[in-house]
């Protein structure tokens, strides 16, 4: 493997003069860039980013909280930040916070012991007020945890309009609507309240049927899923909006008891993972964009751990909607 | 939050002593320990696992390296392998290996710097030789490594022969076979080799498709199920055996073509991870026991950091069949 020696001599400079192109530090000319980029390229040279984080003073590792990859958001979020962060010479620490333990003030505190140097957080579990206590690179995924730490989300609002005129169009008078957990202050509540609000003011009726908080597996959607049945008693529905995993498992049930999907029941999916479009039928969806998401949050928190700060920023990107097989128009 | 002082003083012994029993170095009497421990539990004291480490001078972080966490096999793993270690006070650091750097090597580096003490590897891309030069604490998911790296793996030979048992059991004569990648030496071969033996004992004509190395997204099994139908020209099958995301990309495309599933064509997926369960027809499945499999693993990885070692250890463990509805019997 080339060193940063073979670098400087096949450029025909000194090595302090490639480590400050390294480094991004100190003047180097345009032209003597160039020779020690194409020396770099031919030479297939790649720098030893934990030995240049660590003559940094920092660790070169970012954690990334999560409820648990075991959902497939979380685990294409996870997967792109972490090809996103390696990409810009730091490592991940991954942490799954539906165990029993409090993890995420764990991870906090190791931010302070330096032992990682900034956090990502996509998960609801501790106060806000713990965060505003921490004066450390925290990007907050779909959470607001106060104006010094950026947000990364996408517009949920227009996520929760888009789908509202896909059941409208598709005729459905009665509605599904399966609600995330209110326990928690996030930008998701948003299509909810849009979804809502335009259906009553279509005047078509919803059941809203609130998830438990920081639950994602699929047995507890099966539960959800027969408890809203039991709860429904005779009243019979013709759409469902909720996200991929509830909404299939709701979709499926409906099957089967024998009623046909689209004909009788029209079904819309938020997020718009793969899951969508393994599912027979496939899922219409309002697909939330999460390799530009998992790039946006890599990005910020690379900013603020070399230096920058930010007061109430909002990174918002938009959503587009996947035709599936569960509405007609 | 107590500390190590507050559990001293509530036992009535010194702070020395409740770093022996933490450390579990040096003698302690029974009836201190239990003391001790008492009042730990009564102050509900945590101890700070990496501090403790620090002190061991290990950093406390293990890395797992898998192809990508989007497959619903290795996010489960590896949110298992992280609660795991998380009870035993190690992080993880996570590597998805499908990226274009090869990353692989960098994470065996790490352990050579005392970046992370051990790594639990469920990757194929690098050569055995590399793995045979470290002599560190690795545990190898999947894959024979060399006789000092103990593996982990479920009994592929009889999930092999489960599989030929419920495809014969339901009539099949003409079998869509897809395989793993023979590029690498992994016991995960076994179930193939087994399977492919019964159905030639018993005069079952079989169709094998080899899948590419190292590619597990939907695109590319989309890709492999279209390009499989190119090749059968007029062949048809009455029988699909593969991992769930083929199996199941390879049923769908069975019912876009209008046949029935299991009337037509019977369907059996390997590793029954929860997406067979969300399609419909649920997917018959021989299920690996990712859940024991992640706490071997991560029950080996720390015996190795604990200086541990082994030669020539394997551990198996059975799978199972879950009955779905894409077989009769």
């Amino acid at each position: 493997m080339a060193s940063i020696k073979d670098v400087a001599q096949k450029a025909g400079v000194g090595v302090g003069t490639v480590s400050r192109v390294l480094n991004n530090s100190g003047y180097v000319s345009d032209e003597t860039r160039e020779k020690i980029e194409e020396a770099m390229k031919n030479l297939q040279y790649t720098p030893n980013e934990l030995a240049r984080n660590l003559y940094h003073k920092k660790s070169g590792i970012i954690a990334v909280l999560v409820p648990t990859v075991e959902i497939p958001f979380f685990a294409e979020l996870v997967h792109n930040i972490e090809a996103e962060l390696y990409n810009e010479g730091f490592k991940i620490m991954l942490c799954n916070t539906d165990k029993a333990h409090n993890a995420e003030l764990e991870y906090l505190d190791m931010l302070n012991r330096h032992i990682v140097d900034g956090v990502i957080t996509g998960v609801h579990s501790l106060d806000v007020e713990e965060y505003k206590k921490i004066k450390k690179p925290i990007v907050a995924f779909d959470r607001y945890l106060g104006e010094d730490i950026p947000v990364v989300a996408v517009d949920h609002k227009e996520g929760g309009r888009l789908a509202a005129e896909i059941l409208l169009k598709n005729g459905c008078k009665k509605i599904v609507h399966f609600r995330g957990s209110t326990a928690v202050e996030s930008p998701y509540h948003e299509r909810h309240f849009e979804f809502a609000r335009i259906m009553k003011e279509q005047g078509v009726e919803c059941f809203d049927y609130e998830l438990a908080w920081n639950k994602f597996d699929l047995e507890y959607y099966k539960y959800a899923v027969k408890d809203l049945f039991d709860r429904l008693d005779e009243w019979e529905f013709d759409g469902i909006f909720g996200t991929d995993l509830v909404a299939i498992e709701c979709m499926n049930e409906v099957i089967r008891r024998h009623k046909k999907v689209p004909k009788d029941v029209k079904c819309v999916a938020y997020d718009g993972t793969y899951i969508t479009q393994i599912v027979e039928p496939s899922v219409t969806s309002i697909v939330q964009p999460i390799k530009e998401l998992a790039k946006e949050a890599a990005r910020l928190i690379c900013e603020l751990v070399n230096g920058k700060t930010y007061k109430n920023e909002k990174v918002t990107l938009g959503v587009s909607v996947r035709k599936g097989r569960t509405t007609m128009e």
